[in-house]
């Protein structure tokens, strides 16, 4: 049962997305004591300082955010504030929604079933086709509900400030809570943790960021438990101006759903198998070197996008690509998609043309061994400290979030392996993933 | 120099990403009468009649589209109709700006190099940095631009009606044009024109279905040559207000960028290596199969989301992934990414529980090269003009327009090899990719 898994990746929740339009299973599940939260603020994961020093993500219960959550029903909200959509009012565009001001948007990520294997959690829509019949399903349905919300709206709607908001969740809590720089978390996140916090702060973030519709201006609400959005426009009881019609209310398309950005990330190999092609990027930390990255574009296939950003970034063409793996990246919505590709080292190495990398070089095995068996790597919370603020969504700058860097000073530094680049070099470095070697004519 | 190259894939044009935001570079290329265009109306493609009964994409010059383009400069606007930008005032606002009411957006796809390897068009922007520089550059510079746009707008403004545009565009024309639904025109796409249309449709309809900021629901203007969309709101010319500043004027994230959607489309090769899973969806044409397919979700990886939704349609678990190789999709931009996954046929297959599929089971290798070896295809035209209307993005609709069909009536029919889906299916069956005989105790 092979399956290699990158940090992030690896999801261990059952999504269950055929249930979140379900406004009965999702009004059902909400309020399970067993339920945990993981919240935002503004893009800040809630963490606690645990015994050690390292960071860990906070899990609520439903308790503990209740406050926040706005009037009930929490999904399926009718018109009037309090009321439920009936049955016969239920449409596409009223499937579980939150649309009442005051109503925080709420993803629903998944269930964690203990049980897994057995299948008491696979249980069609059908199940859930009423009030009473979602509780009487619930029953047989096993596992722990994982939901996720960004609070900052309370504070910029005036209904909480941010001291009332984290003294509301600090009640009763064991460890101290403060609101984290994202990536600073990240070494406190073992594989499970990962793979939630990396759901959460995505969808979380979306539903926080995108607030317009970008077919029409008009405000945006949650349906589907946080993984639509819809415009306000196409409510049924919306008031209907001399406007045209929302184009989004035809066919939807990429408007309603998260979005999550391919960057190709990739290792040029020369003809002998021996060294790869490293790149540093401008704001990368001093003397680090890692795979060089870039989003995909339009109307390219990931392989395009590889050849593209090899030459683009190091003038060099590459041929016979060879996939590795992928790895979802929540900063704040990225897959990461990991190549190797074949290059003949006479070519000249150029980093003038989109200006991306101050250096690119070809390093040899040797190199790269002596830094790897070399380093005591730094923590990724004091490298993720000395990196400043807001670095947008840039991979090369997301690149440098993931260095690595070493006391007694190597002659270069490189990304860690909880990072995919750091994947890519040790696989070929450590030979665990070989290459032939090859003639420069087939190149 | 071996590269799989899927229809759509492989783009033939070098897109000169470094150079997006020069307006003294686009100013300069637009008007060269080599320049050619692919125009749309509401996504739909301008086409020809050809001496055969095949539509064509039809590439219009500069001249031809010179009424539709509005004031000049094209490129790098100030805040007066007719004025540039000095060098003084470009800033990362207004990198190659188009925000004057009236101005259509306008994409540019990059350049044809009649003689790629010697290096041509290989020039960095610093070539570029003046109008008169642009100019000497250009003549170093080989190649053939390519432009894409929308017209539609034009119609909505009460600029022009639909008559009147496409008069224009007819005037000396050889063909008749008329607008054409996207998918009639594929059988008439050659790779090259394949690759040029994937990227003019994708980014066109980007450009034209978002003319609204996501975070804060201002008006958006099109920058870096059709590249990035920009918040009016962050002009430096714009009427302060007392609204909060737009959020995306601090770090930008994913707000700014064309977003391309990624869809894993999968085939399970079951213990032998002899069968695979095929499936039914909703509004397939009458006994069509074809892979599964799903998008991917924030915070999964490639492979994650193979075994998300091989067990969501069909109940089944994966392991063992194999990726095959990628697709762009301008539908309306999709990245479809094909792989095969290893699965024990004694497992059941349940299709009810995101009930996307009317049917889904195993194949063998016999029965399916049975209907390989059987089927004269219809043309993709006639296939395409069966399917009606707007499908939206869904993928399962998506492989519905991709499906083939006979004229005598094999047991079942499947996907083209203009298809992604279609490659996997002929390359497991006809054993270009071959699988080992496992242990079923190894998935």
């Amino acid at each position: 049962m092979f399956r290699f898994v990158n940090m992030f990746g690896g999801s261990p929740l059952n999504r269950l997305s055929w249930l979140r339009t379900s406004h009965h299973f999702l009004n059902a599940i909400i309020t399970l004591p067993e339920s945990k939260w993981v919240l935002f603020n503004a893009g800040q994961p809630l963490v606690s300082s645990a015994p050690s020093s390292q960071l860990r993500l906070a899990y609520l219960s439903t308790t503990n955010v209740l406050p926040f959550l706005g009037p009930q029903p929490f999904f399926g909200q009718a018109q009037a504030v309090g009321a439920i959509v009936t049955d016969q009012a239920t449409s596409n565009v009223t499937d579980a929604a939150r649309h009442h001001p005051q109503s925080l948007r709420i993803s629903f990520l998944g269930m964690y079933e203990k049980n897994e294997g057995e299948g008491a959690s696979v249980l069609p829509t059908s199940e859930f086709s009423s009030a009473t019949s979602a509780v009487e399903a619930l029953k047989r349905l096993g596992g722990i509900p994982y939901f996720a919300m960004d609070v900052a709206d309370l504070v910029s709607e005036g209904q909480f400030t941010e001291e009332e908001i984290l003294k509301t969740l600090q009640k009763d809590a064991p460890d101290t809570y403060y609101w984290s720089e994202p990536r600073a978390l990240m070494t406190g996140l073992d594989q499970f943790t990962a793979g939630v916090f990396a759901c959460a702060r995505s969808l979380a973030d979306w539903n926080y960021r995108n607030k317009f519709c970008p077919g029409c201006g008009s405000k945006t609400y949650s349906m589907w438990g946080g993984w639509k959005l819809s415009c306000m426009t196409l409510l049924p009881w919306a008031e209907k101006t001399d406007k045209k019609p929302c184009p989004s209310g035809k066919g939807l398309h990429n408007y309603a759903h998260p979005r999550t950005d391919s960057v190709v990330i990739m290792l040029a190999v020369d003809e002998t198998g021996e060294k790869i092609i490293m790149g540093r990027g401008k704001r990368f930390p001093d003397k680090f070197y890692s795979a060089l990255a870039g989003f995909i574009e339009p109307g390219e296939s990931l392989e395009d996008a590889v050849v593209r950003e090899m030459w683009e970034e190091a003038g060099v063409r590459v041929s016979n690509l060879r996939y590795h793996s992928g790895q979802p990246w929540p900063y704040p919505a990225n897959i990461m998609v990991g190549f190797y590709a074949r290059a003949d080292s006479a070519q000249p190495i150029r980093v003038d043309l989109d200006n991306e990398l101050v250096d690119a070089r070809w390093f040899t095995r040797e190199e790269v061994l002596a830094v790897l068996n070399h380093t005591s790597f730094r923590s990724n919370k004091e490298l993720s400290e000395s990196f400043g603020d807001d670095k947008g969504d840039d991979p090369k700058k997301v690149l440098a979030e993931q260095a690595a860097v070493t006391a007694d000073e190597p002659p270069f530094k490189m990304p860690p392996a909880t990072a995919i680049a750091g994947v890519l070099i040790r696989d070929w470095a450590e030979g665990r993933i070989k290459f032939d070697r090859i003639q420069t004519a087939n190149l």
